[in-house]
């Protein structure tokens, strides 16, 4: 039976290429998508995702919308480096038409909460976006801390941030969300920098996509180049793109892709080291481990996982 | 073959149950001590080597002195906090009899330089304070870089530092020395806070050493005791005091003891974060990996092989 996945995004580009990712897995069934603010708008990111399940003709598959800013501030503005990586529309200018579904009137967190109840360990959420939604998901509902099993792309244990020496991107955007996601959640699977710096594609391999000469080929390809375009200006040193949020889906599918740790975490709040993910030192030595972080990851077979299920979902789609 | 050791110590209290396990080790050779700055002066450190070493009788192993401040200092003074731990004299005000050896006349570098040279893999160096003289030694070297093998107890990986929130007291004592020794040295294994804050001793083990009656047995206890006491101030959670060098010397008899990860590390020298040990960006991508970092340990095997050793050695010193 296929696992049930909610996907809990920021539709962004490499959301965008975690959703096609999800879409293409046999293993999984997307039960939903949630959507937060972060790489772009709440609005922009529901209008992306729906966008894009029309595009690859999953108009089955419900979008919720999450909190539209983070717990301590009262709006939300993208940052500039965010409309930088991910272009204006959050998917690097590709242009998709304009979706003909609505987004749920239902909210993201009643969603999440009420799948859990009803799914338990049949279901895995994978948040790739702020901690926020999920946070407030804990809030609502104990068992929800008790019984979600989470696999999120943020944070940063053992490299340095990506918006400073210290802070990953998501996370950065509420630190508090995700100290609380770690101090509450029984099961946590982070991706973080850590490994998805390390599982960078090239402009070799949106090429493939393009050949396809269908519009979910052109999308991905249109997409990525420009995201693969912003990469070369922020870090020429990795030669390609990090696949970060692709990666979380994937652990989710198969966790045998990375090596973990356990460690019980928390997110600095306070101080130099805002938005910093690390070890909480008061639960060091506490025998259960709620986090699993991964720290090693077989690239190459992800690449080629990555690379057969997106070509595959870009393939069925109509000839441009 | 027993195989050769150099023990790199500010001689410090933990340094000394470090020194204590070395000689209670069948599979070590001591073959000398380097003496530096950082929980004492150089000058201390050195003394309270030679008065320890003399205490279990092992005159013949030879102390050389290191260089007494941090590349990028001009002096080094004794920070309130290593006195409030170790005590004015290092040793917890514990009481050794003056030693009767000297220091020798070679410097710690050229010692450790010729060392590498004449023992190569049959050699570990083994640093528990700052890693000043180990650069130094890279940098007069070509060849120490390559094949010195180094078990260090420094650093903070995966949980917080014990001087900030984010650097660990040897490395913040010279945080350009420990990232040249991460750059350059091509074996390095960090035993840092992630495993020595789990590694803990109370006063129960410390009566079993009163209870022996002997000189050696009295001193193990006078000094932990006082260290012991510190720590109850200064970290009341952790119900006991951390055997951080004592942990690093016991990885070098038996790397079993940890688990370690495959980690490029660097030291963070500028900004928020200086004295911050953290993986390499840019070399995160490089297969090879010159470090290994501990971020597990068995506790209670470690323990066991602590007080088995040091006990032992403790009973055959004269009767108080």
């Amino acid at each position: 039976m296929a696992r049930k996945i909610i996907l809990d995004l920021d539709t962004g580009i490499d959301d965008a290429l975690a959703l096609a990712y999800a879409l293409g897995s046999e293993e999984l069934e997307l039960i939903g998508v949630t959507g937060t603010y972060g790489n772009v708008l709440v609005e922009t990111g529901v209008r992306n995702s729906l966008a894009i399940l029309e595009l690859f003709g999953r108009t089955d598959v419900p979008v919720f919308a999450g909190p539209d800013h983070a717990r301590k501030r009262d709006s939300f503005e993208v940052l500039e480096i965010s409309e930088f990586i991910h272009g204006a529309n959050g998917i690097g200018g590709a242009e998709l038409p304009e979706p003909t579904r609505h987004v749920e009137r239902k909210s993201a967190v009643d969603f999440m909460v009420e799948s859990v109840r009803e799914y338990g360990d049949d279901l895995v959420i994978v948040p790739t976006g702020p901690s926020t939604t999920v946070a407030a998901a804990i809030e609502a509902d104990e068992d929800f801390a008790n019984n979600a099993h989470i696999v999120m792309m943020g944070g940063a244990l053992t490299v340095p941030g990506n918006v400073s020496a210290w802070a990953e991107a998501n996370v950065n955007q509420d630190p508090e969300a995700t100290d609380l996601l770690f101090k509450r959640a029984k099961d946590v699977t982070m991706i973080g920098l850590d490994v998805t710096l390390q599982t960078l594609l090239t402009s070799e391999e949106t090429a493939k996509w393009r050949a396809l000469g269908t519009t979910g080929g052109n999308f991905l390809a249109d997409a990525t180049d420009y995201y693969i375009k912003a990469y070369e200006t922020t870090s020429p040193h990795l030669g390609g793109c990090g696949l970060h949020d692709p990666l979380a889906v994937a652990v989710a599918v198969d966790p045998s892709l990375v090596t973990t740790i356990g460690v019980n975490m928390k997110c600095d709040t306070e101080g130099a080291t805002r938005g910093r993910t690390i070890g909480d030192e008061e639960r060091l030595n506490d025998g259960v481990k709620t986090a699993q972080v991964a720290v090693a990851v077989d690239v190459q077979r992800f690449l080629g996982e990555f690379m057969q299920r997106l070509t595959v979902l870009a393939k069925n789609t109509p000839a441009v």
